[in-house]
Order: structure tokens, then sequence, then C-alpha cells
């Protein structure tokens, strides 16, 4: 914690705009989705790919967001996703939150292309594609005062 | 998007038990609070330090996490907190989430404290310290297969 207790220097937080806010999310391939799970607030870390000004990520056919999504019907449900790029020293940096409705890819020639895009987490059959459309997309860079 | 299209390296996911999920926890100071705003799923970063085996994190008073918060009678309400160290590359690394209760924390002796230990994102006032006892901690290591 001797790092911490040292006078941090001075940052500011400036609002980005919802081009450049996208834009930086599909600078990064690692973000964390967001979902409601029994009720209770869960996160999971994930890649992603932006495709058309949609976010695709890859999961397990048992993780509960994608149980969820294919259990929606018509607008799928609503998740949110992170991604950010924080110094862990100086916290300078950005973060982008998405919001949106998530569906489940079923044509398998979309699933394809996003096969060929994505790579999973780790070594796992039976794989999903979930379809994230922006709905509200805000981020912010923290940049030195 | 040439990187994400060569062969991946096998990896495989192995849970973490309660201890060194923790012990991960507190090796970072960065992280990401997971909770519900108007109904919908929402995250931010902040950053966290590990008090007596609880999350202790300082976030703007009109922020909706506080707000919930300080609304919330008795328990407080739930939230996720989730870090990660995984490399962009390889995407090997560890995750871990931590689910609990969100309280406010009102005590000058408490909070004055957490403030020489946290540092917050951007130069504000009236920022809240909030304190997350977690109930429920799990984690995993992407390691090569």
């Amino acid at each position: 914690m001797t790092d911490d207790a040292t006078p941090a220097p001075a940052r500011r937080s400036v609002d980005l705009g919802h081009a450049e806010a996208l834009a930086l999310l599909g600078s990064v391939s690692l973000g964390r989705v967001v979902f409601t799970r029994q009720a209770l607030p869960t996160v999971r870390p994930v890649n992603h790919v932006l495709v058309d000004g949609d976010l695709v990520i890859r999961t397990h056919e048992r993780a509960a967001l994608t149980l969820r999504a294919g259990q929606g019907e018509g607008d799928g449900v609503v998740v949110a996703y992170e991604a950010d790029d924080i110094d862990p020293v100086t916290h300078l940096g950005w973060s982008v939150v998405v919001t949106g409705y998530a569906r489940l890819v079923t044509d398998p020639g979309e699933r394809a292309r996003y096969d060929a895009l994505l790579r999973p987490w780790v070594d796992r059959t039976m794989e999903h594609a979930i379809r994230i459309h922006p709905t509200l997309v805000t981020g912010v860079r923290l940049v030195a005062a």
C-alpha cells in the first residue's frame, strides 16, 4: 500500500462521445460481460469483436448468459459490456460501457463468420456466439489534470 | 484481426479456491463494480483495497452505486466485483469475482482509515467509501493446456 499512500497525480474524467467510445472498444479484444443470474448481478471476462457496429462475444453453452439469451423471446435480455485500458500506477486511461440486448446467434453462416474472428477463452466445444446491439454507449477518459 | 485469426495456444480453465482468489484480488488495485441501476445491469471501474477480508472501494457521492447503498436498510444491496489480470495476446491469466452486500461507510474513523489506503479515480470531492463483505468468491486461472 506504500505506493497508494503517496500523493496521486491530479486526474480528471472526460466523457467520450459515442463514436470515440466504440472505436476504443474495438481497439481491444478483452472485456467483461455483465448480466443478472438468479436475480444477482454477475460478471465474466470474455473476448469480443465489433461487427457492423454490434458487439459479438463467444461464451460456453452452459454459461448463464447464454442460457438467458437463448431463453429470451424477441428482444433478448439486456446486458452491459465493459472494456478498459487503465494504467495500474497512474490510473490514467479509458473505460467504455455498452448496454444493449443480447441475442444468441443461430444462423449457421453468421456463426461461422464470428468463429473465424473470435478466439474462445478456453478450449471447450459447443460454444455459442452472442450478439449485443448497443443501445447505450458511454465512456470516460481519465487524463492528467 | 490478423492476430486473432491465427491458431490460439491451447488453454484450460482451473477453478480457484476462496483463499487464493482473495489473495489475487488483493494483489491488484483496480477492478470493476457491477450493480443494477434502474433495473439495468451496469459496471464501473474503481480501485479497491482489501481490509480484514472485506473489499473497500471509493466512489462519488452521486454515483448510482453510492445512492443505492445509502438507500439500503440493514443488509444493503448486492453487488458483484471483478478483477483480472489476463494477457491480451495469450489470454492466459486469472479472473476473480466477489459477490456480496455493499454498505456505505459512515463511521468517521473507519472512513479516514480507508481514505489513507484508497486513491480515487479522479479529483472529486465528497466521495464515499463502500465496504463489500464477500459472501461468494469465485475465480478461474487460465493456463496453458
